[in-house]
């Protein structure tokens, strides 16, 4: 293959997002060797269908929430007589976002919502993300809180709750951490008393909640885990509660401001656009959701989703910053590129070229696995695939948001100095990004997730599942002849064994827990980058299958044999760090 | 060893810097094998004499450069009715610095200063930069433009301005980059005017100018690169001149103010205190430095200082994050730790310990590698190390520039959901970093200068001369019979064998140099990387050597044993990145 990619191009202004629509219809219609929308629909809706969807949040996420990511990060949330003021723009962007139906299109049909499959809401998340990560996270966390309401809600607050939640003109809110209890959720203080009449009095201070006070729509319901009189200590304790900012009058429209008060924003290094607030709760008006002192569990409804929600934010903030990187590399000219003509920008220079190319090739693996985790989700309940998709939510959720930290600092490399001057934009989502490996549990705890109790409690069987289906494609790989197939099938073989070792040194890790923890985040970055190969052995398959091989394919076909030589090589050291156990 | 390094310390309050005056003590006393001080200055100095002044800079920067960093990140410099303003406390601090004598401290005798050898002023360079990265850059400008008039300027120039700079009554400043020549000085469109009088008027647009003006000295003294009237095209064609920000009068004094504007500053992702000036000339007034048309090869004595002196920068700006997480770390507590009593702090955590170790074992290798490559600089001339100092210089730029990026992300998320609020601290050093591997020579115009001069050219010889030094300390960690210093021998080893391996591939790309440039950043991290190993087996001979294990030795062991076992292994995968070639 001629070195093709660096050719000038016909490219976006910088600040322009292109929604990657056709990415998208390859992956649902032919990446995975079916059409995966109607396979999880059975045959109700189609790729194609899904199609029409897609590119109807494409042209919105880029002519409504696109425009507003500058000033939303300049300007940012702000506090104003106790009340969060959103960037100017942002409340009628909301409005229209409800009302084209992008909230509900998300939504399970038993919880009024349109019931897109997973690998298509996948695709609309990256959407919103990518274009206006900040503005995102609110829409967002309305999912978490339908969801959660849906599954443990009393038909009461159901009724009152959903209908308002899935049209968008409400939103919902998530509120677990206090300054004492971040990632340890048990030792939660807030207290919630018995009212006798079904409800509760909520009191206590929650911090780190994200949009938990704003101006885009008419309430705000928060979901609040809090610690019940005579509850037992720690995470057994904790019950999950409703608290409306607005209680609902007779009519079940907002009406008297329960005693919620946002006390503080906080000054973020990135994501300016989403307010980060500090919520104080006295003897709040709050409903239980689910059992008492099943908080936890209805929380881990919410949790889930969010995380696999982040990852996609990951990836959408990597694409973001790629394509910048990529149009400005395409118009800037700076010396002269070895081997090429006069006049070629400095996407032809050999390691500006490289960037581009490393960056592409790990979105376009995380995008196919984002696909196949929502995919695996759908078919979850059917056809047993749910220890699959248990599995991957760690692994989604830590690979995307890392590598959303590397590729937009390959971002703003490929600027050179301009990366660092604010006003080119780079910048930016280079901050924004910074939170996503933390939020929604750190690396570290999905990495502990996934070593603990999907790896080890199961003594490694399903993560075999997973390099038994990684297998399958190779021999079809080698088959086709091809040279890229062929690479990659011998590497990505000597990848699969690799981890096979490590799989198997860190079930002999048994009698010292320790040794397995201190390396769950290289295991958890082995498998990731090891998935990363599954993908472009998938694609490469389907590509092959094409009678002619259109300029897509060629990029599909790079992305392949780049990620395999620089990407997936890693796998051989990490193997050799997690076989070390902990050091020392 | 046990698992103690978790366990509760005193620890310093997290915003105070504790310069690391005892490792500098062990590194240029013993690490070594010798005391470098007295080899470097034939027994004038010894590394005691040298650690009074250590411990005096490191006194001066905690207490009087370290309190500003935030005010000079927060305020930053602005510019003010056509001059720029430091933050309240700068002109204060930097006269001090300047009447303590630390800018003469690294100056050479030759040009009026102290002559400290390299291996200290190296030290004292981290300390500047891990305190205040964006103050410390005033002074390391100063530096950059002494070396280029001590070396080129004619006996006036050096006479009227030598001893202003050295005192450091006077700043310097370096002026490259143009909006159209960035990376590529050929393009540089700036030009110079013969006044017949001796001086020249400079005219033209210089951008990036780093403390390009400012309130904190009495003049600035600005070496400018422009083209002259009838100059050939390209690099030939350029010529150095002193441009003074006041022309001197009769008595030498600063009289009338020159013709350079400050026309902008920029608004910076980091380093908010440095100022980032556009000046523009108009008719300024200069004077030529060297030879007209030589003004690169002057420009490069002040760029290879300069990116020895970023290299220290990045190691700065790494050692002040990693110190802020440490302390977080010690003091926060937040769930059981496993396997170890309530009241553990986070620090214990099994992921936690692994960041912070982690960090800190490439700190120390990155340190000591800065002093050898101080050390390697003083012995340049006497004892022909003058191919290994110059192999050096891109490997300790991009080395510790790209891992200043990664340990402050590293000090970000062992922060947790605080490492993302600004008031934290830790998210300024992660901001301030990224600028690092961009200037003063993007990682890859490094990597290029590494593998096209300093690696092809004398057909791998310079470098087969590195790997031959390290294996000379191999033989004599296996020989310890510790089993620490054992497996780093085997794992060095390997290492070395790999970088071989990927030498000979980039040394086979003869006839596709597309090829080698391709992999240059992998092969200079995988250099870097050995390089790493190579400062850890050295650190683990002289503490091996004690009769006594120190707790700064066990420490030691312990970064060694987890730097072969996380970050040695990474050379197996760039060697298998680097033989691919360019891909596509």
């Amino acid at each position: 293959m001629a070195i093709a990619n660096f050719a000038p191009q016909t490219v976006a202004d910088a600040g322009t997002y292109v929604p990657p629509v056709a990415e998208y219809a390859f992956l649902l219609k032919e990446a995975f060797g079916t059409d995966v929308v109607a396979r999880a629909t059975g045959g109700a809706l189609s790729a194609d269908d899904a199609g029409d969807a897609l590119e109807a949040a494409g042209e919105f996420a880029a002519e409504v929430f696109a425009p507003l990511d500058r000033v939303g990060d300049q300007v940012g949330a702000q506090l104003v007589d106790g009340g969060v003021r959103t960037p100017d723009g942002f409340k009628e962007a909301y409005k229209a976002f409800a009302e084209a139906g992008w909230v509900s299109a998300s939504v399970s049909e038993e919880a009024g919502g349109d019931g897109l499959p997973g690998s298509v809401t996948a695709a609309l998340s990256e959407f919103w993300n990518a274009s206006n990560a900040a503005f995102a996270l609110c829409p967002g966390l309305s999912h978490g809180a339908i969801s959660a309401l849906q599954k443990n809600g009393s038909a009461e607050l159901r009724s009152s709750y959903l209908p308002k939640l899935v049209s968008g003109e409400w939103t919902g809110t998530m509120n677990l951490t206090e300054p004492q209890a971040g990632s340890d959720l048990g030792a939660v203080r807030t207290m919630a008393r018995d009212n006798g009449d079904g409800s509760w009095a909520v009191s206590g201070q929650k911090i780190f909640i994200t949009w938990g006070d704003h101006d885009v729509a008419d309430n705000i319901v928060h979901l609040v885990l809090a610690r019940t009189e005579g509850a037992p200590e720690g995470h057994r304790g904790l019950s999950l509660f409703l608290v409306p900012k607005f209680k609902l009058d007779a009519n079940g429209a907002p009406g008297e401001r329960n005693s919620v008060v946002t006390v503080g924003l906080e000054h973020k290094l990135g994501i300016h656009a989403s307010p980060t607030c500090v919520l104080q709760f006295e003897d709040a008006t709050g409903y239980l959701v689910g059992e008492l002192h099943q908080g936890l569990i209805g929380m881990f409804v919410m949790m889930n989703e969010a995380r696999v929600g982040i990852g996609v934010q990951g990836l959408g903030v990597a694409d973001r910053a790629y394509q910048r990187a990529f149009a400005y590399a395409h118009t800037r000219l700076q010396g002269s590129v070895l081997g090429l003509p006069e006049g070629t920008p400095i996407a032809g220079h050999p390691d500006v070229r490289r960037l581009l190319v490393s960056m592409s090739s790990r979105i376009s693996a995380m995008r196919a696995f984002s696909v196949l985790v929502g995919d695996v989700h759908d078919r979850a309940e059917s056809d047993g695939t749910g220890a699959l998709a248990e599995l991957f939510v760690p692994i989604l959720k830590s690979w995307l948001t890392e590598q959303a930290v590397h590729v937009s600092s390959d971002a703003v490399q490929v600027h050179g100095g301009m990366g660092f001057i604010e006003e080119t934009g780079a910048a930016q989502h280079f901050r924004d990004s910074r939170i996503l490996p933390i939020y929604e549990g750190t690396t570290a705890i999905q990495s502990n997730d996934l070593v603990g109790r999907k790896v080890l409690r199961d003594k490694g069987e399903t993560v075999s599942q997973v390099f038994a289906l990684i297998r399958e494609h190779l021999a079809a790989l080698t088959a086709t002849g091809n040279d890229v197939a062929k690479r990659l099938a011998e590497r990505t073989e000597r990848a699969v064994a690799a981890a096979e070792r490590a799989t198997q040194a860190l079930l002999g890790f048994g009698a010292s827990p320790r040794d397995a923890f201190a390396v769950s985040v290289p295991f958890q970055e082995l498998l990731a980058t090891l998935v990363g190969g599954w993908m472009h052995a998938t694609i490469v398959n389907a590509v092959l299958a094409h009678t002619e091989v259109s300029a897509d394919d060629e990029r599909r076909l790079l992305e392949a044999d780049f990620y395999s030589a620089h990407h997936l090589a890693r796998v051989h050291a990490l193997a050799e760090t997690v076989a070390a156990g902990e050091i020392g």
